[in-house]
C-alpha cells in the first residue's frame, strides 16, 4: 500500500509500519516524491539528502524484518524527518542559510541530530532557514524565499522557515527547528503545523550555528501535539559538552498526554499589548479559550502587557550576543550578509554593555514573574503571532518581525516552554496559531493542554490544497 | 563574668549565655567598649548603633529568663553582629560608602538582616566599605580607610573591609559581608578571619545596594569555620521577591561539620597563574595542604591557569553591571564618586554588549568546566589571595585590586561557594587566607573541609595585639 501522506502524522505512520502496511523505504520514496514534486515552488529545502534517507530507510527496514515484534524498536524507526540547515550533518553542506557557510561541511552531527538518528529517524534533507536564523520572515537573499504552502505568495514565517513548509506540505512527518525569539513557533503558526518551544535547556544546542548563546532552543514542528510529544521525548536531555544544557530529568511526555485540562486554571491573555492583533486572530484564540471552557478548565483573563518589556530585551540580547559571535564576520565581509541581518547585527554591536545588563535583569525579573504566576495558572493561552502570513512582496523584514515576535520572545527571554498549535483560519484561509505556555519543565503540561485542545477541534487535520 | 572578647567564637559566646556566665546585656556592652576603645584606630564602623544593640541585649536577655531550656532558643540569640553599610536597615543610615547615600535612611531591613534579626542577632553597628563595594582596599575617599588590625599601616581588602577589620579586632563576633570579585574572602584572608561566599543564589541580596545583579554574594564573616556554618544556617533561604535567589533546599550545615576529611578527594591549585604569588603565601597553602594528607585526603595538584579567563570576566561583568547599575549618579555627579571607582564604572560604561556577551559565555563555560571538576574532586584548595596585606600608603587601588581578585574573582563567575580560613603568617606577622572551594550548592563541604583543617591547627586562636 502506498503511504498516504497528505494525511499521515508520524504517530500513525509508525503504527502502521508497525502492522506492514508499507515499508520504510515506501515511506521515505513517498516523501522523496513529495520534495521532487513541490521543493521547487515552496522552496523548503536547500539541501535534499535522497540518498542519506534511502540508505536509512533500507536500514530501518533490516531492522524491522529483524524484530517482528517491533516493541523493542526506537521511537523514530523509519520516520522520514527534515533538519533545518543550522544543524551541522556529518558530511552534509550546513549553510545556515549564509553565504559565508556555503560550501561548509561539518564532520560530526549535531547533538540533535545524532538523537534522532539514534532514535531511527531517516534524514530527507536540510531546510531553508532565515539566514543565520535571524530574522522571522524566510525570504533568504541567498537561497531564496521560501513560499507559504497556504498561498504561495505569502511568507512561512521564520527563521525555521523551510521546516514548517516541509510539515505543512507534507515534505515530511516531521522537522527540527530551533527557536531564538520565535523561530519555531512563528512559523508552525504562519504554515498551520504544531511547533514546540521547549525550556531553555532541555535539548542540546551543541552543533547548531549560535545566534545567542543566552536565548536559543532546539524543538519539532509537526503536524500533530503527539508527534510533538514523540520528537520531544527523543530529543530531551542533558548534554554536559553544552554549556546551557540543564542536568534536569527528563519529562514523561507521553505518560498524561491524555489527561486533558479539567480543573486546570487557564490564564488568557488580554490587554493592549495583546488585543493590538489582528481581529480573525483574536477571534481564533477567543474561541480557543472557549474550547478549554468546553473541556473543564477555569479559563481566566489577564492582562499581560508586561510581556513587551520582555519582547524588547529579547530582541536587544539576540542582536547583541548574534554580534557577539559574528564579530568577525561583520567586520571582514559585512557585505555577504543580507540587508535586514547586516542591520540587526550592526545594531547589536553597538548596543553598549549596560543596555545588555538591563536587559539581562529584565530577563531575571521576567523568569522570577513567571514564576510566580505559574503558581496561579497551568497555562497561559496567547496568539502565536499577532498577525497571519504576510506577503512576500512588500513586507520588510525588520518591521514584519517586530510584529511577528511579540508574543513569541517573552518566552525565549524566559526560557519558558511555549506550544503553537493551528486554531483556526482567516477568511483568506490563513492559519491561526494558538500559543500554550507553561513553567519551566513544564513541557508536559504544554503537550497535555495542546493534545485536548486538537483532540476537540479539526484544525489540523485541514491541509493545503497544493 | 565579663566576657572575654578577645578569644570568644560566636559558637562559645552562645554556650556561655546559656549557661548564664554573662548576660546578653554583658555581651554587647563588651562589644560596644571596644568598638568604643578601637573604632578611631581602625575605622570599621561608619555607624555603630550602640541604643540599638543595647535594646537588643534587653530583649534577648528578657527571652533568655523567660525561656530557661534555652534548647528553643533561636541560634543567634543576643549574639553581637556587625553589618557592612551595604545592606538596608530600617530607620538606620545606609551610605554603602558613598558619598551619593550619605544620608539615606532606608525604610525596611535588607532581607539578610531581617534574618539575622529573626535568629535574635543584636546589630552592632554598621561598617565602612569599599565604595559601593566596588573595589578591594578598603580605601574609602569619604569615610576613610580602614585600618587593618595586624598593622595599622596596612589596608584590610575589602570591600567588606570594616567586617573584616570589626571581627578581626574583637569589635563584633561575627558581621555580614557582600562578596562580588573577593569581597568577603579578600578581606578575610588579609585580617586572618573566616569569610565565606555562598553559592550565587542561597543567600537573599534584596536590599543590599547592587553592584552585579550577577555576581553579588552575601555572606558571613567570623572567627571560626563553625561560627560560619551557624550564620549562614540563619541566612540561608529563597527568597521569592530576589530575581537572584534560587529555590533549592537548604543544606544541613552543621550536621557532617565534624565528620572530616578522610578519603577526599582534594585538589591543590598549581601552574603559572597560581604560582606567580608571594612565596611566604605558596608556602603557607603548601603547607595546609600537608595538613589535609594528614587528615586522610587524597591531595593531587592541578593546573588551575584556565582560572584567569574567568577572573578577566568575572572583572568586566561588575564594571559593566555597576555601570548600567549607577548610570544615572555617573552621568549626573561623577566627580562624586572617589578616582578609582569612577575609573572602573567608566571603563565599564565603555565596554561594547559584545564583551558583555563573550563574558557572559565564558561565565556559562565555566560553570560547565566547574561542574565536571567537582565531579572529580570534593574540594579545590588555591590561596585566597597572592599576597599578604599590602600598605595604605602608595598601594594604587586598580592593581591593587587585579592582584587581589586572582583567586576570588573566578568563583563569583562561576557562584561557587567558597570559604577563606586562616593558614598562617607571613615573617611580618601578616596573615595568611587558604581558599576552599567546591561543586554548587556544596557549602556544607567546604565548611566541613575548613572545619577539619581549623582543628588540625591554631592559627584561628591568634589575635592582633591591640
Amino acid at each position: 500500500m502506498k503511504p498516504d501522506i497528505s494525511i499521515i502524522s508520524l504517530f500513525s505512520a509508525r503504527e502502521r509500519l508497525l502492522r506492514r502496511e508499507f515499508s520504510a523505504v515506501e515511506l521515505t520514496e513517498a516523501y522523496l516524491g513529495q520534495i521532487e514534486r513541490l521543493n521547487q515552488a515552496i522552496n523548503a529545502f536547500i539541501t535534499p539528502t535522497p540518498e542519506l534517507a534511502r540508505r536509512g530507510a533500507l536500514e530501518a527496514d533490516a531492522l524491522l524484518m529483524a524484530r517482528p515484534s517491533g516493541r523493542e524498536l526506537s521511537a523514530l524507526m523509519g520516520m522520514p524527518v527534515a533538519l533545518k540547515d543550522i544543524f551541522d550533518t556529518a558530511g552534509i553542506r550546513t549553510t545556515a542559510g549564509s553565504k559565508f557557510f556555503a560550501d561548509r561541511i561539518p564532520a560530526e552531527d549535531a547533538q540533535a541530530v545524532l538523537k534522532l538518528k539514534r532514535s531511527g529517524a531517516v534524514v530527507l534533507g536540510k531546510t531553508n532557514t532565515h539566514e543565520i536564523a535571524l530574522g522571522v520572515t524566510g525570504v533568504n537573499p541567498h537561497y531564496g524565499a521560501v513560499k507559504n504552502p497556504w498561498d504561495l505568495s505569502r511568507v512561512t514565517g521564520g527563521s525555521s522557515s523551510g521546516s514548517a513548509a516541509a510539515v505543512a506540505a507534507g515534505m515530511c512527518l516531521a522537522a527540527l527547528g530551533t527557536d531564538t525569539g520565535g523561530s519555531i513557533r512563528i512559523p508552525a503558526s504562519l504554515c498551520g503545523v504544531v511547533g514546540l518551544k521547549p525550556t531553555y535547556g532541555r535539548v542540546s544546542t551543541r552543533g547548531v550555528l549560535p545566534l545567542s548563546w543566552n536565548l536559543d532552543h532546539v524543538g519539532p514542528l509537526t503536524r500533530t501535539v503527539r508527534d510533538a510529544a514523540v520528537m520531544l521525548a527523543a530529543l530531551a536531555g542533558f548534554d554536559p559538552l553544552d554549556p546551557a544544557s540543564a542536568d534536569i530529568p527528563v519529562g514523561e511526555y507521553l505518560v498524561h498526554l491524555e489527561d486533558g485540562v479539567r480543573g486546570w486554571r487557564v490564564a488568557l491573555a488580554a490587554g493592549t499589548y495583546v488585543e493590538a492583533s489582528d481581529p480573525q486572530v483574536m477571534a481564533g484564540v477567543a474561541e480557543a479559550a472557549r474550547v478549554f471552557t468546553d473541556l473543564g478548565a477555569q479559563v481566566e483573563k489577564v492582562d499581560m502587557s508586561w510581556l513587551a518589556e520582555l519582547a524588547l530585551a529579547n530582541g536587544r540580547m539576540t542582536q547583541a550576543d548574534g554580534a557577539a559571535f559574528h564579530r568577525e564576520r561583520l567586520a571582514e565581509r559585512p557585505g555577504w550578509f543580507g540587508a535586514d541581518v547586516r542591520q540587526r547585527l550592526e545594531t547589536g554591536a553597538a548596543l553598549t554593555s549596560g543596555e545588555y545588563a538591563l536587559a539581562r535583569r529584565t530577563q531575571a525579573e521576567g523568569r522570577r514573574r513567571f514564576e510566580t504566576f505559574f503558581e496561579e495558572f497551568d497555562v497561559l493561552l496567547l496568539p502565536t503571532t499577532p498577525i497571519p502570513a504576510p506577503p512576500i512582496e512588500g513586507t520588510r523584514a525588520i518591521e514584519a518581525a517586530r510584529r511577528l515576535t511579540r508574543f513569541t520572545a517573552p518566552f525565549n527571554l524566559a526560557g519558558l516552554p511555549a506550544l503553537s498549535v493551528p486554531c483556526g483560519f482567516t477568511g483568506e484561509k490563513l492559519p491561526i496559531g494558538l500559543q500554550v505556555i507553561s513553567t519551566h519543565w513544564g513541557e508536559a503540561k504544554v503537550l497535555q493542554a495542546g493534545l485536548a485542545f486538537e483532540q476537540a477541534t479539526s484544525w489540523h487535520n485541514r491541509r493545503p490544497d497544493i
